[in-house]
């Protein structure tokens, strides 16, 4: 078995093999070539966590595993982080376990991923403002992975709590780009692309606030109560989303679908995008919205770059299991 | 994280071991101290391999995880086992990866506790013949560890395949006793203690055969269809096992309970027993049967024992992750 520590996995995956992994995967669910398994997560009643295990199979890939950890909320006050979780790859062809790789970091950054992909392929390609909601530890990987896929002069940000605000100026000066803070009228008038990443129950934007032609990546909806835009949004807009049963389920359109406002049917993998299969925006009037839940399978496809670019650069540790 | 790898795994689980883990977490379970989660088993589309996931959590134990793994059937014609299962442990107060563990020897001797944890807790003290039905890998480990519950004087034994019967007279011989190939009726007549360890998918013992005052332990059905004895011999007989809602769905009980024979309330975790809830037995003319269907927490349990070892004796090998 090898292993990939947490340690190692910022340097063992450049953002472009993130990005290249789960627009992969993505494509290979739409082609019926990958599936994720069902979700176990339980709340263990100790410690307050929340525990459980998402895996999945892409033969294309030939990515085979689980993630397994959850959400540990009095880590903090014992200096470690509250999510933690580790990722488990088999062989495909035997059974047996291939790899152990830390998953914090890599959580991060395929969820960075998948939002910088529906970015790519959805967003107007003349986009200059992105406006960003929520400032917490993931919204500078949501940053810094939407900023590669447009050419925008400048960031625009709301947060809950304004004082966390200096991490989006901070990385957007990291990429020489000018950070206003704004009010949520104002982000929703100026934004081309909108990031939301927050851990919300309530929603923040309202469909009157986002002008025609923008592209939302809703981030932060990944269980059931969770919401960060208004359920009539999503019947302004097309949306699309990364796995249709977990977007309906606990993401953001769990809302508007249990309102009636949008059918099941009419969510689209973004997967069918990437894959030819469906033609993603159709006009520069067109509001998308991209409903990032978070699955197994871009779990697996990081982990298996990290441990593919571990092995070539001989820093994969090898133990007998 | 600590890695005890499969090779290390007999030397680290003394029989002793495994049976006080396997028979403490049953207990755990009775008194809601230990449960397990819904299993995960999926039919990948590839090698004709079945993978998934069984976690659980036990408070009492402090022991959090899963097994992931399955069946590979053409394993055997590479040179590897068929089974292939790897063990993980999380701290509970933390959510951390703690360990990683050879799971293969582990689930035969996890399996073997159960049944004679069954054999300790529900045979008439005076048994004196083992009848064993079945004569796979798994067999020797289920004949030794019944051997050290009761004075058998004699064990006697029946398989699918003839040839293979080797294994059980090569076992007993092991222990010092005699061994004898019979026919069912002469085992069902003769044994006082059943174990049927079998993937059979159609019922070998009949009710008639079977004397009063028997113990059986099936430990071959694990999957919806496998069988292994008449469901009207559980009709006769006081059922118990590990877990009421596997045993109902994919144990031996699900026969019977399908058809009507036995109603699911009539069914008794054997924990109930060895946590004092339960009488068991309460007459030499009674027949009791134990469906044991494998559940995670005895994975756990054992997983759990073998680190717990490592450590004391300087054997895990320690990696960052």
């Amino acid at each position: 078995m090898l292993i990939v520590p947490e340690a190692a996995c910022p340097d063992l995956l450049p953002f472009d093999a993130a990005f290249d992994a789960v627009e992969a995967v993505f494509a290979a669910m739409a082609r019926g070539e990958a599936y994720n398994f069902p979700v176990i997560r339980e709340a263990i009643g100790h410690e307050d966590a929340l525990y459980g295990f998402k895996g999945g199979f892409d033969r294309a890939g030939s990515a085979l595993g689980l993630k397994a950890g959850g959400y540990w909320p009095n880590n903090q006050a014992r200096g470690l982080i509250n999510h933690q979780s580790t990722i488990f790859l088999f062989d495909p062809d035997t059974g047996r376990v291939q790899a152990a790789v830390g998953g914090n970091y890599l959580t991060a950054a395929r969820t960075a991923a998948a939002s910088a992909v529906s970015i790519k392929h959805l967003s107007r390609p003349d986009s200059k403002v992105l406006g960003m909601v929520g400032a917490g530890h993931q919204s500078a990987f949501q940053m810094r992975a939407a900023l590669r896929q447009r050419k925008f002069e400048k960031v625009i940000g709301w947060n809950f709590h304004p004082e966390m605000l200096s991490r989006l100026a901070d990385t957007a000066a990291e990429a020489g780009l000018p950070f206003e803070a704004v009010e949520l009228d104002r982000l929703g008038a100026e934004a081309d692309v909108i990031i939301t990443i927050t851990s919300s129950f309530a929603p923040i934007l309202k469909a009157d606030q986002i002008r025609p032609g923008v592209h939302l990546a809703c981030m932060g909806t990944d269980t059931k109560g969770k919401q960060e835009v208004d359920p009539e949004l999503l019947a302004r807009a097309t949306v699309f989303t990364d796995e249709v049963a977990q977007s309906v389920s606990i993401g953001e359109a769990q809302h508007a679908v249990a309102s009636g406002l949008i059918a099941e049917s009419a969510i689209t993998p973004v997967g069918a995008v990437i894959a030819g299969q469906h033609p993603g925006r159709v006009s520069a009037e067109e509001i998308t919205l991209f409903d990032g839940t978070g699955v197994a399978l871009q779990d697996l496809a990081v982990a298996s770059a990290v441990v593919a670019r571990a092995q070539a650069e001989g820093k994969a540790t090898e133990v007998a299991i």
